[in-house]
């Protein structure tokens, strides 16, 4: 019996295929079996970052990400119960690859442990197979980089919010720190934003989707256009105080 | 007149080389001007990253960082000056070289905007030069993969926290998230290990140092030896929920 394949959970980064890492290009480009996610009909935001990489040598493994229209999707408990069937079926394909002496190499958008799809796969994966997980640069950064401001320095407390959050609980931790991150946007976007006006913070606080790529948009948050917000945009409040020394 | 130099704040990502961005590798090696903060009588820790990259070509600014030994240091006033006298100087410095029409990079560890030291730089020349942030994998990211554990899933609350603040504010921001990083610990370990156990969270925190280099030190908050821990070392305390679709 052959032994068993290596499991790769490798942040492809934040859209920019040059701010993948050199390891993650590195074990792309050496790695047969490669893995992604895509959300159905659409092509998969971490296999268009690495598309330059991969040949015709390689064997892509798609995984359909379910697909909701409810604004808050991770609320709804038949919404949940597709994702476990979705995990719990890629879990059992990669199985199969990885019995069979496969490495299998899971392109992750951004940073793999930073809410990511990954995660789900190495829970039901990691305690039977050899796993490495290669960090990745996360949207937070590309955000901060976007916007051409600091985050956060010296001893302020920064915190990353979900956009599905109710608007008091929005509220409440966006007054518990002193710069913010608020991930999830799309359909929430207009609860996000009277949320952070509600906190006081729209005079600093910026809308940025598709960092790093060549469809970044990025604006104010007060003039985003919230009927057309993608998911994976954000809201960057950065700190105050940053710079000022 | 020539026309000015631009500047590049450059995030070398958290120790290992390999985790640089094909990005950050690529100005690095084609950027003659190579500058990077270093604490008095050491290496300095984005330069020891980028090392293999620097040739007899490059033309090396070295800022030393004034060292402090007081624990909280960034509470003094007297080390606040020392700072701010340290970043006019570098400045000062690098201005010569972009106003002589000289490209700059500044090496930057982890992500540039995160907490770090470029971004004194970046307030005090952006406005006058061409300015390129180049985003990094930061020491978040590098400790979720040591511990190989998801650091936040969902619609939890993730912060990021100063161990250099007291120790009830620790605890009302530890209280106030999902999962948590700390960063600075150094001489704050042992005020920062009493704060997570009064928060009820000493059982799932680890103690990372040196994340992702070739010294990584990676265990229980519980065992970590506070007698030596750097400060660039960090807790981390992933989420309890993540991974449990």
């Amino acid at each position: 019996m052959s032994s068993p394949g290596h499991l790769f959970g490798v942040g492809v980064g934040p859209g920019d295929p040059e701010l993948m890492s050199v390891k993650a290009a590195r074990l792309i480009a050496s790695t047969r079996t490669i893995a992604f996610f895509a959300a159905r009909g659409h092509p998969g935001i971490a296999h268009r970052v690495a598309a330059g990489l991969l040949t015709r040598e390689h064997r892509e493994i798609r995984i359909d990400y379910p697909v909701t229209v409810e604004p808050r999707e991770s609320l709804s408990v038949a919404y949940e119960q597709l994702l476990a069937q979705c995990y719990d079926a890629a879990a059992t394909r990669l199985e199969q690859e990885l019995s069979g002496g496969n490495d299998v190499v899971v392109l992750c958008e951004g940073d793999p442990f930073f809410y990511g799809s990954y995660m789900y796969l190495h829970s039901r994966l990691a305690r039977r197979f050899p796993t490495t997980v290669v960090p990745g640069i996360s949207s937070l950064a590309a955000g901060a980089a976007a916007i051409a401001q600091p985050l956060a320095c010296g001893n302020e407390v920064l915190s990353v919010l979900s956009g599905v959050l109710p608007e008091s609980e929005l509220v409440a931790g966006l007054r518990s720190c002193s710069a913010a991150v608020i991930i999830k946007l799309g359909r929430n976007l207009e609860r996000v934003r009277q949320a952070v006006a509600a906190a006081g913070l729209l005079g600093r606080a910026f809308y940025v989707e598709h960092a790093s790529s060549p469809a970044q948009v990025c604006c104010a948050l007060a003039d985003a256009d919230a009927s057309r917000a993608p998911y994976f945009s954000m809201v960057v409040i950065p700190s105050a105080a940053a710079c000022s020394r």
